[in-house]
Parts: structure tokens; sequence; C-alpha cells
């Protein structure tokens, strides 16, 4: 059977660019079944890109060829690469956007692409979504070995995101907002392994202590949360309501958690307690 | 063959959520074709949902798997059920989303899901569309029979939501607008079946009184009119234009709808006559 | 192998308008792969949807379907059609939807949709994508030749939009904004058989010079540039910003290009030179 091939871009969906991308892929590979992870990650937001990719792939089933294209260096000497996992292919330039993934997904072998009798004949200089990985990605699902298509690359040639860490304080531990969802969910670095899944008591963000919860539907609507997310990281919502928005608060925004047997921070409180 | 997965959600295309959702049903079904009815309800709007479904289920093929989570009691008590209709399968949150399309398309047998070996073997307590409601409707669409996956639950136990329905009342026929759409279309709860496909004269919205025409293209540009639209409900529209922009008017408004044959309202004329 | 259908419209994605059109199609042809061009152009605008059309139809696999529906005339007189090209088949509205497409693959046969029976079996006066246009896309899919749906029409009875066409003048190439994309790359009418592809040297554009650049990582982050973009056309753009919306420039806008070989503009500075 045909792999699935899953698409995750900043092209948006305003434009036929991603029609083009999956209309180039059908042409390699006609049987080939495309999933659109996202294409709205911020323009050329790699990070973003990263975490919404990391956060997919392990839900894919074995031998699926993820096309992530974030790519604000197209047309420059950046490389395209492909990156074979124990899982998994992946098909994107090499600046960091695979990151995430790969921490979880351990590379096994990486390839610069540098045959173009596997690309579009002719390629632009903006576009190689289309150009390039899309007849590449193509390649990969009807079975085509990534050695035919370019040379090794060492795996410490990937390039790598510098990713914020959590960090263990004296007043608790310091996260990080890295994506807003659209739900207005504030979903931060922190991890259960980060903190030897030792329960949370409460974070503060923005002047307000915001009390643990086990779902969103265990507080009052209109009240903030903070809850272990679907991602495994820690997330700052508010029931029924608009957390990021009503907070006015966004990625890259510093918040404290508090864990249970921890002794800095009191109770937050439903409405959100200053302290 | 197998069957068509229809999904709708409040989930948004920004986030790699219903991306993944449908990664797990593939993972269990490689084979069923994926039919997105749209991931832009509003956040936790239970009832445009269930009006957004209704409007779509006739059109798919029978056997079809409908896939339908706006969800805001997720991680609460509030059930997971699939429900067999004579036409199809649907699998939701018992919370009332399937209201308006169990309407046309009835009920013959209802399930609660409460076989854990169907879902992914981790169950969050925030994302039960990916962890719950899609392996099950892959296993639905792979032919699995839902008795395996739940146990019977009585048909009036299916949660229905409260639907405005329109009043004949002295003056006029009240009825609200209960959607709106991306062309600004005003669309009321009034159907042809509420007034015995009586000719619609005119319609009280805003102050405005708006005539009824057979198509958009029938009247100037710019102008107002009410017609029997693709749902088969009333609404009020602007040619070339976007109604509900342009008369300030939303979700919830009440209208006031005059019959040819009743004498309260004057025909409304093209700019609309203030009464 | 069911080819490819391509849908393309006005209608957006936060309505199951588009999803009921796929589900009409695969009640037809089962087998049928569906890829999404854009469902976002601007309504009505069909114009802009000629351009996103024809920006993608050349990466289509031989025999593909393309359904094309951007309709302010629906219900109105105005002609159902498919047309059949060297290498596909289009389903849409006679309204010049088409128009550029068409000049790239040629129109070698065209018909007039007037048999009922390959339509829904009741058809609205909102929503011909869904009622003619999803099936007879469906039945073409499944390989039913467009003599059985409709009478032929002539090929001079396609109707065709005026589009504007850049001019040489005295003081450069008057070009203009057709197009602006997600990323706020302002694509111009001018492509590079035009002006029998001699070098650009810059734009005017808003009253500011925008120097020529090959890609769009060889100018500082910030900076504008001009660039043929993917489409073949010149276009306006910002490293890693939005020229669009720093600019606020939109489609319909006039600029002026000038070659490397004439005398009338300065090479314009990184900041944009006014004259």
């Amino acid at each position: 059977m045909t792999p699935i091939v899953t698409l995750l871009t900043d092209f948006g969906l305003r434009d036929p660019y991603v029609g083009i991308m999956k209309a180039v892929i059908l042409s390699t590979a006609p049987t080939a079944r495309l999933v659109d992870l996202t294409h709205q990650v911020g323009p050329q937001n790699i990070l973003q890109g990263a975490f919404a990719l990391a956060s997919a792939v392990r839900y894919c089933p074995p031998a699926t060829v993820h096309l992530a294209v974030v790519d604000p260096g197209v047309g420059s000497g950046r490389d395209a690469i492909v990156v074979q996992t124990h899982r998994a292919r992946y098909v994107a330039p090499n600046n960091g956007l695979l990151t995430l993934a790969l921490e979880n997904d351990r590379p096994v072998r990486a390839w610069r692409l540098n045959r173009p009798q596997y690309f579009l004949p002719e390629v632009s200089r903006t576009f190689h979504g289309r150009d390039i990985f899309a007849p590449v990605a193509g390649h990969l699902a009807c079975g085509r070995s990534p050695e035919d298509m370019g040379e090794p690359l060492p795996l410490d040639g990937l390039v790598k995101l510098t990713i914020p860490r959590p960090e263990e304080t004296g007043g608790g531990i310091r996260a990080r907002v890295v994506y807003v969802d659209r739900f207005g969910n504030l979903v931060t670095n922190l991890m259960g392994a980060d903190i030897a899944h030792r329960p949370v008591r409460s974070v503060r963000i923005a002047q307000q202590f915001i009390p643990f919860a086990h779902t969103y539907a265990s507080v009052p609507k209109g009240d903030y949360l903070c809850i272990w997310g679907s991602t495994g990281n820690l997330e700052i919502a508010c029931s029924m309501g608009d957390a990021g928005g009503q907070l006015s608060v966004g990625e890259g925004v510093e918040v404290t958690v508090f864990l249970e047997d921890s002794s800095e921070a009191p109770h937050g409180g439903a409405a959100g307690v200053t302290p």
C-alpha cells in the first residue's frame, strides 16, 4: 500500500500553493494518501512549525513520508534534505524545522538532495515546495530510495534549532509559552518528564496565579486553569474561553510553574490571585 | 469499498489537531476516504456545529461514518457515543451535536463507547477527538460493529439541543437567524414546510423590509433580498455583498417573515423600506 | 485509475459547502482523488479565481478534471459548461473563470450542460456547485463523455475576462498587481515573455523604487525586492516581511517596471529610493 504523505507548511490555504504541491505529489505517486497537518504555521516561523510537526508525527503509521516546508532561505544555499528515522522519512529544508520531531523519532541516516532528475524539470528560486520537495516526497512514497536522490549527509550536519528548556530555579520552574492554539490555549515547553512527573500546583503568568486542574470542564466557565495538554505539555487555558486573548499573552512569554511539594506559591484562586 | 469518513470539528486548521485525527483514522483504516465538512465551527458552539452537520449528511453516500467533535465537556462525565441510523453512523460526544442531523436521518440504535481497547493506548483528558473518536471511526470504517465497542444506549438517552422554532404570530412569522455563512448570508430557522410552502413576500430584519427573490442575480448589485437557500432555509442575502456585515446582524437575531397572502407588511423596496 | 478532481471555489472553509461538494463527487465517483486548489478566492472575485486556477493546472496530471466555481450569476441565465482541452477537462460557470487557464491549455471542445439527469435530482437556485457542477465532475471522473451531458458550445461562446496587459511606455513598462498572496507578495501581470526575457532592474510602486533580486534570501531581512515569482510573474516582495501590508498596496495597483537596458530609473536602493 502506498504510504501516507503528510504536509506541513506556512503557505496558508488562500493561495493554490498547497494544492499545486499535492498535484505534483500525485503526478509521481498517484495512489499516495495525503494528510494535511497544517499550512497555517506563521510565515517563516520555523520554531512554530517544528512544534506542530513534532506533536503529530507519533500518530502517523510507520513509513509515513513527512513533507515539511517552512523555508525562509528558499533559493539560498540552504540544503534540501531527506532524513530517515526508525519510523518515518522526512523531506524538508535543512533549517531546523525537524529539530523537535527528531528528538522523539531519532534519525538513522540523512541525505542532501542533489539529483535534479528527481525534481521538476524547471526549478524556481522561490517555490522549492513545488519544484523539489513535492516531487521527492512523491518518489519516496513510490518506494524510491533516498540514496538515489541525494548524497549522504552526516547526522551532525542536520541544523538544529536552539529550543528554550524549562529551568528549575529557587522560586519555581521557569518555563515559556511555545505555542498558542486556535482555542487560545497557551502551550508551554514544560513536559511531565522535565519534573519527574511531580504534581503541578499552579502557574504564574501575567501577574496571575492559575491553579492546576485535570480537565477543562472541572472548573467554572470563564475560569483559568493549567492542565496537561494533548501534546504532553503543560498548558494554560480558560474554560470555554480564550486564555491567550484574555491574558494578552503570546508565544515567547515566560511563566513560572509551582509544584505541589514546593512552598513558594499560594494555591491559585479561581479568578487568579495576585501574589 | 471502504466507506467515507467525514470530519466536523471546532478545531480550526491552524493547529495540527485535525491532521492528527486523520493520521489516527488512517492508521486503523488505511483505505478510508476522508472528507472534511468543516473544522471552523465556532469554538464550543454545539448549535452551529449541529446545523453544519445536518446540512451535509444527506449528500453523503450510504454507510458513511460521520465523526463530529465539538466537545466543551471533554474529560468530564459526558459520554462518547455511536449512533446508527438508516443511512449512516455517527461518532460524537453525547452533547446534542447530532440533534439536527438525526431529525432527518432517524436513529435506529445507539451505544456508549466504553471499551478502551478500541481507543488509543493512552487517553488524554483534553483530546478525545484523537484518542477516542478517531480510532473508533477508523474501526467503524473497517467494518467493526459498534456493539463490539460500546454498550447499548437507549435512544431517549441521546442528549438533544433545544432548537428555536419559528412561530406564527398575528404580525407575521417570528423566526431567527441560526447561521451566518462566509458570504454573510443570514440563514434563518424557517423552512418551506413550516409555512406549508406558501410564498414569502418579505422579511423584516434590523428595521428594514427585505423583499423575496428567487435568485441572487435577479436583484441589482448591492440590494438585499430574502431567498430560499441551499439548505432549504429562508436566508437574507445581499446581491454581491455581505448582508450580515452590512446589517450588523449575527446568529440569534430575530426576524419577522411576511407571506404573500398576509396583509401586515408592505412589499419591501429595494433599499429596504422602514415600516 | 480514476483521475484527480481539483476543486477551486470562493466558498471558504468555514461552511460545509466544500465538504458537501466532495460528498456529491464521491457519491458518483467513489475512487476519485480530490485535490483542493483553494476555496478562499475573494467572494465573487472571478479574476482572482482565474489567476489561481491558471497557476495550478499545468502541475496536474493529464486527464485531470478541474471543478471551478466562483459564480455570482448562480441561478441566472449564465450557462454551466464543460471544456475539453489537450490536457484536461474543466467544469465551471461560463463567466470567464477559465480565461487564464485556457490561454496555456487550449480548448478543443466545449459543451453547455443541459441534461438534468446528470445533476442532483433537485437543483436549487443558489448552490449549483453542489447540484450541477459536482455531480457532473463526478461523472467526468468516472469516464462519462461530456457529449452525454450537454450540447456543443462553439469555442467562441466561451466568456472571456478582459485581462489587463502590461504596456511598454516611454517611462518604463506599466504593469499591475493582479494577485496578493498569503505572504503579502504582490504578483504583477508582467511575465518574462512580455519583455523578451530582458533583465529587470527595478520596479516603482507606491512612490518607491524596489530593486530586482534573484532570491528572497539575497537581500537583508526587511528589505523590499522584485523577483520572478513561482508563477513566472514578476512579484514585489519583502524579505521575511509582508510587502502588501507594509506598502498598503493591493490588487489593481499600477507599478512601473524598469529594465536593465533602460535609462529612466536609478537602481533602487535597499530601503527604496524616492525618485
